[in-house]
């Protein structure tokens, strides 16, 4: 047998490890081998390891019962000041960042105001590495940031961190995991706002136990991330899934990507807002940005007087079931999970959905496939970042 | 570190051997350990493993080069015939069956004819064991099968080895693989055409080292095989991967599922032959089950006088277009092979195909995404079968 392959088996177990940890510490020794199907050998000596590395803490259990032979046991769990790293968010004319510890916990926020469309490649290296430059000064010590998590709404390939296209910036195919791990001397993890979210979810312990399932993000436009196999699955070129621009209709709406019939150019926020504007005279003039507040008003409308937007609303539900059809013919998922900002009008998408659904596709083929809305809290994004920013250093 | 990773290693290591055998050898030792990334010392244990369990052959190679010391390289190989398994495939009206060796090598065709459609449940069980019993009793005692691959063409639960759906047959839902294996005393593995496909295209030299691919099978219906991260992609469900029942148009033409606008609805056989005859008045009067003979009439009148057969080819093209846009975008695969009988229209459909690509979907995601047509040879499906077969046993 390969020494190599000896130590990669210690190295997944011990990430395996860590994982179950940031989701479900403090837990007993014993528990955390039952449900990883580790034996206690095992467990041992790689909680040992990250003891010495200073990475794990143990507290008697006094509230928990006591096992069968009387001892209390001792819960274990991820020392969540081992070290940080920095969850950062590029949106339109924005740097959003935070502190992630060791728990995957998010604290310190630092908001920084530029104009990300007017920005040169050199002049968005120089920004994040000059914002990150005044994060770092503004912990203390103990608190500065090993790695760097990049989250971007657009078209991103993870594995070379290379952003391909993002609504935030004028510039295209930048290069910014090579460029600014030269700047700023940290690891650099790039990922696009979908595989952030469904990193999140994949945290969250009601989903833990999925390993094929898919997390639909809507907002401005509308992403997705994929886990296979239990991976986060980010396709040979590293730019899956991009469901906004699998196709709803031949010829269709015009998408923002520039070609029609996306599914995004009728269930994104941007294709809400301009197709309600054709019906009514709405307030919000920049129709192609349409603010929280200005959908918010559409939901509304929609629930207390309007026909014609409770029909919009419907049709979204319908274009976004077939997509889903095609998902599950495709590649026979366990669940879907539906969230994002546009989720909040998930309510009038549902039906509309549902009965696409069925009306596309077999029910052999749609067999126990499960699809529910997860509601949606803007710091998702920032938490999946920050852990995808652990899980490279762990 | 647990016993069970360890012997996982092992018993993954020598599968990875065993296949890469069946594909690459007669090959040295040394050659198979660089290509595997294997250490000389793995090699050594799992080939003389393969050499105790009467699996593996050595021949001196008298026309290879002789290595650095002068010595002549002793070429290894899978036994051919240290053991066989039978790879079945049913078919409308037909059993079909071959002899596969430990090499993956077809031969000794038996073909029984019978009224498939006319079969209740326990009838096919039946049919398939009485089968089985006689292709036995044909082959002398040191051949007789090991195991039992079973190709259907439909929709197939890969895991669970249940027919979902076969236009072979009437009845549905038929946990075949259970109910045979009770039968016949034989591990029994059923996959669909196109996943054997798959395998059989994955088992040929010059495609070995893709690791995230489609194969798309024209035919009757509209099938696919998917590999991802080396593996072949059955879903959590067992059912992927329904290319054919993803969609080009909502509401569109009527698909033999029962349900509008699938892509097989414009591009398989069946339905080729159906638009063809609202056109022409054609000979064959069964236009839901054309032959081959009539397919390739259509095929030859398109390219010599008919415009109209010829804009048939080239819009199923394009709805094949459409649908491997969706690919591409939710799944970023390295390359999409097409092949199946109904590929001798490929070059009627190609032009369409790639106009539609692109007009669908943005080169930034279409990426280095390449499209390629495998000629097909019908052996294929039995190929296939036969090497998941033995992939069951290995």
């Amino acid at each position: 047998m390969k020494k190599t392959d000896t130590e990669q088996i210690r190295l997944a177990n011990k990430k395996q490890i860590i994982h179950y940890l940031r989701v479900h510490g403090p837990i007993a020794r014993v528990d955390l081998g039952q449900a990883l199907k580790l034996s206690p050998a095992t467990v041992t000596a790689i909680t040992s390891e990250l003891q010495q590395e200073a990475r794990l803490i143990e507290h008697p259990a006094t509230t928990e019962k006591t096992n069968t032979r009387g001892r209390p046991r001792v819960l274990i769990d991820l020392a969540p000041d081992a070290f940080h790293v920095l969850g950062l968010k590029l949106s339109i004319n924005e740097l959003k960042m935070h502190l992630g510890n060791h728990k995957g916990q998010v604290s310190d926020e630092m908001v920084i105001d530029l104009d990300t469309r007017a920005l040169s490649e050199e002049g968005l290296f120089d920004a994040i590495a000059s914002a990150v430059r005044r994060f770092n000064a503004s912990v203390p010590a103990h608190k500065r940031p090993k790695a760097l998590g990049i989250a971007v709404q657009g078209v991103v390939n993870g594995l070379n961190g290379e952003i391909i296209w993002s609504p935030a910036l004028a510039v295209r195919k930048v290069p910014l995991k090579h460029e600014l791990e030269q700047r700023i001397q940290l690891p650099v993890t790039i990922a696009n706002d979908a595989n952030c979210l469904t990193m999140a979810i994949r945290h969250q312990r009601r989903y833990q136990s999925l390993t094929d399932f898919a997390v639909i993000m809507l907002g401005y436009g509308i992403g997705m991330g994929m886990v296979i196999n239990g991976e986060l699955y980010l396709g040979h070129h590293g730019a899956a899934a991009e469901f906004g621009h699998s196709k709803y209709y031949p010829e269709g709406a015009q998408c923002l990507c520039g070609k029609r019939g996306c599914i995004e150019a009728y269930v994104g926020d941007y294709a809400l807002y301009r197709d309600a504007s054709a019906l009514f005279p709405l307030s919000w003039d920049n129709s192609l940005h349409p603010t929280e507040d200005s959908m918010q008003v559409l939901v509304n409308k929609a629930e207390s007087d309007s026909k014609e937007l409770r029909d919009l609303f419907q049709r979204a539900g319908r274009v976004l079931g077939h997509g889903i059809s095609n998902l599950i013919a495709l590649l026979s998922l366990e669940k879907i999970i539906i969230s994002g900002p546009g989720s909040r009008a998930y309510h009038l998408m549902e039906a509309g959905l549902m009965t696409n659904l069925e009306d596309s596709l077999v029910s052999d083929l749609i067999a126990e496939t499960t699809i529910e809305h997860a509601a949606w809290d803007e710091d998702m994004t920032i938490k999946g970042i920050v852990v995808l920013a652990l899980e490279a250093i762990d």
